[in-house]
Order: C-alpha cells, then structure tokens, then sequence
C-alpha cells in the first residue's frame, strides 16, 4: 500500500477526481488549500517593503515567483496501482507550464476498516 | 514511531478525542474537512448532467454514491502503542455501516522536540 | 527524499518560511489549522461539565491543559538537506517553553514533477 500524494492547481482538481474516478479511484482526501512555491527563491525583503508600502519593492514584487495557492490531494492505493494513479494524475495536470504540480508517493505499513475490523489491503479506493 | 491517520464521520470526533484522551494519547491533529468516497463507482456524467440542469441526470443522482465530508486526525505514535490507537479509533467509530472510515499506519523515521532539540521517541501524545 | 512536518505556533509561520527560504528551501505546504495539546491529561468530565454549566468543572478548566491551535507546515526534502531543515526549523521555534512545537520525518519512495514527467529527486524546494 503506498500514499499518493499530490500537489496540483485548484482550477484541476475538478478533472483530476474525475480522471481518477475513471480510472478506477473513485476516493481521495483533500485536504485544505496549500501555498506552493515553485523554483526560485523568494525575496522576502521585496515582500516585506512592499507590505509597508515602499513603491520600489512595489515594482519589484511583480517579478518575484509568487505564492501560488494550490491543492493537496491524497490516495491510498494498492502497490500494483502506484504507477496507474501517477499516470492518470500527470496526464490530467500535465500542461507544460511551471507550476503543474508535483506528486510523491509514501510507504504505507497497515490499513484497517473501521467498519469490520480488517486488517490490511484497505485503501481509499 | 508510526504515524496513525484516521479518516472518521465528522459527528464522531469530539467521542473519539475523549477515547484517545482515556486512553493515554491526549494529542492530535486534525486537518480541515476531507472528502471520502466509499466504495461504488461515481458517475460524473451524471453529477456533470446534473450540474448542467438535465432532470434525467438530476433524478438518477440520489442513487450515486455521494462525497461525504470526514475528517482526518493525525497522531504520532510509539510502536507499541500503534495497537491501542487502532483498537480505540475502532472501538469508537465503529457502528457497523458503510462510511465508518480508515485508519492507515504510516512510517516515521525520526522526530525532534523544537523546545530541546531532542532527538527520538518524540510524540504527539 | 524525506518529508519533514513540523507542528509551530502559528505566529511564528511567517519568520519560519523565511528562514527556511534563506536556508534553500523556498517552497512549502501549509495546512489548514491544526489543534495540538502538549502533554498533560486533558480531563474531558471536566470540559463536560464546563460544558453543561456546572461551576466548579468551571473553575479546574483553566488549570487544564488547552487545546492550542498550531500549524502544520510539511515539506519534501532531499536526504542530504533534513538536517538543515531540521536545524532551521528548530533555530526559529524554539523559545524554550513549552508548545514550541515537533518535527517528525517521514520516508518518501518517490517523486514525480507533473510538468515533465520526470521522476526521483523531485522535490518541493
């Protein structure tokens, strides 16, 4: 059992459950909005001047990479459905622009139904 | 050190820290809403007709399996007391239907308290 | 690649992002809120009786522990960067008292950047 974790643009996430649930992951977690940053490092002293008002940093802040908010989407999927639900998930966000998001699977050691007690082989499909 | 995630009915939180307190974990963290499918395929054609006010796609939406708001709890857990966490999110969530939720045990590696810099057999609890 | 999560105070989010974008790490996942309690039983008859009115469960209530809200900040890092991240995160939460807060590493197997479809060695720096 692996977490999938992806980070992707809200204005996808519509389509992204939809591809998901094609593919035969019709349940996720997602969790609140998170800020990503990509590449390039932030200037906070631009940020900070600018949010006391001085004009330069101002002009400046445009070009500084921005806060972008984006969506966390989390999957417990089966070992042998790692590869499909990253596929799906890339072919879905995959503009070619920076900031389509990035996905990052993680070891699962156990899962139960609450509903039965069963241990093991539950995911949140 | 394990980490616990818990994806429970939302009305069952305030029951389930009480347990977790009894039992001897009286710390979490719970993220914001997350939305859990069950099993069952969703039809976004439908809820996607649905959406757009076709009444065929309207009235066959109450049979589709709905997106249920739960709520996700995080504990950080020694390893010998990943059992108890798991017996006692069972024992409190369990009502025998379908939508009583998951709990995925997760690996940790390492863990630090910010206060002392201490390293190892750091918890939530 | 590890995933670092660090529980902080919430006032203390903003000089944390910019120390760890001074150190490398310029971008970052916030959740929503999170509610962390130290250690320390929280006696929940008491809260209850708070609750219903009773006054002398409203006199204890303030010597129990209190549910503080906090930020859970996570990050994915390379092997070789936890260590600063670590000790960055530490340099700017710790006051010495308590609720400054932990940090816990979680193993990730593996990463994926959408936009190009490569894989390993992503991050979310």
């Amino acid at each position: 059992m692996k977490e999938v974790m992806a980070v992707i643009r809200i204005n996808k996430v519509n389509e992204t459950k939809r591809a998901l649930a094609g593919a035969g992951f019709p349940s996720l977690t997602a969790t609140g909005r998170v800020l990503g940053r990509g590449k390039g490092t932030v200037d906070f002293r631009i940020m900070q001047g600018a949010a006391e008002g001085y004009e330069e940093a101002i002009a400046k802040l445009s070009d500084a990479p921005q806060l972008v908010p984006k969506r966390l989407l989390t999957m417990i999927v089966h070992d042998d459905k790692v590869d499909l639900a990253v596929k799906t998930l890339i072919k879905v966000n995959q503009t070619g622009n920076s900031g389509d998001g990035k996905i990052f699977v993680l070891p699962v050691n156990d899962s139960y139904r609450v509903r039965t007690g069963e241990r093991g082989g539950v995911t949140l499909d």
